[in-house]
């Protein structure tokens, strides 16, 4: 992909958000500079790997001085967006639906719920922390209302589609899909899928074949 | 990695779960068999890769036939250990936890939920389905008496280091986490981490760099 001014692949872009949590933790116990080696120990990419992916966004490294852990956290939460804030609504107010909307850290990255919709009259009106569970049918309209830019599905597999499709229709510019489907969305809207059936059966093939060796 | 005869790089384990999801598609479609080039058009990947993959476990496909669908799901069910049973616990009952424990998949595909576990009083004792939430202290001798396989954790970061090593001391085989750190884990117990912020923060990186354009 290449837009404004960046250009980089969707490896690169996924192994940032790992980068950046491996940082926050060398802040959280106030190491304050680090070398591409000791990084590499820590995260598991090689060294060159780190150099390779950071110089993407400008050098933030100074040979025989390593990378400022501060500027370098700073920066590529930048580059990720997380310096924006962003506008949220969780559609499906099931057991998922309710874990997400009670997982504040989102919301300090800037992530933040404004509703959550369902079809269930009785989950309909209940309220997760302050996050009012609303209607299904009002969801359109408070979209266009409420300016969202995130559009989070947590309904299941045979719902989901209906639910993109209205948030599509509504304007959404993007949407971070938890229903074990792949939807159809036009290009112009971001998506993001969390299939947890993926990782779990990587689980079940490490299991399977460390129990052959 | 090489193991049972199987060498193969994490990146194809990686897409195996995907080919099966999207084979399990074409079967509920009713579609019998299918050419490289055709699942290249659905799953995005390129024929070549999609050959290359399948490949490294024997040769599925004929030349101007194509895959077999049911039989390269089947294949690939096993080569994902999707044919054996797996006895797992969760820790940590809140929404997280309820959410998994709820979810009938896992369980359709081998996963069998026996017990949660948690630390809160007001949780000891719920039933969610015919899963019981036990008292945490109860979580070493549970595992050794009934021979869990995975244990899923679902608790805070905090509590996550501490509930991995009680696991680890109960000799399970692999770990399932969704708490947002990493955990330190040794080599014989197969851990994958869910990290549902990176999904979110790679989405907030398509929606800046797209709103640039």
């Amino acid at each position: 992909m290449e837009k404004g001014n960046i250009k980089i692949s969707m490896a690169v872009i996924r192994r940032l958000p790992k980068y950046r949590r491996y940082l926050e933790e060398l802040l959280d116990k106030g190491i304050d500079r680090i070398s591409s080696r000791e990084l590499s120990k820590i995260i598991g990419f090689t060294a060159s790997q780190i150099r390779q992916d950071l110089n993407n966004f400008g050098g933030f490294g100074q040979q025989g001085y390593g990378y400022n852990v501060a500027a370098l956290y700073e920066e590529i939460g930048k580059i990720l967006g997380l310096d924006n804030r962003y506008s949220t609504i969780i559609v499906g107010a099931g057991n998922l639906g309710q874990a997400i909307a009670n997982y504040t850290n989102f919301e300090k990255s800037g992530f933040i719920p404004k509703a959550m919709f369902d079809i269930n009259p009785r989950l309909i009106g209940l309220r997760i922390r302050d996050i009012e569970v609303m209607d299904s049918d009002k969801m359109e309209e408070y979209i266009k209302e409420n300016n969202i830019d995130i559009g989070i599905i947590c309904t299941n597999k045979e719902r989901a589609q209906d639910v993109a499709d209205q948030l599509i229709r509504s304007n959404i510019k993007g949407i971070w899909n938890f229903a074990p489907t792949d939807l159809d969305i036009p290009e112009n809207v971001m998506t993001e899928n969390v299939h947890l059936s993926e990782s779990l059966y990587t689980l079940s093939f490490l299991l399977k074949h460390n129990s052959l060796e």
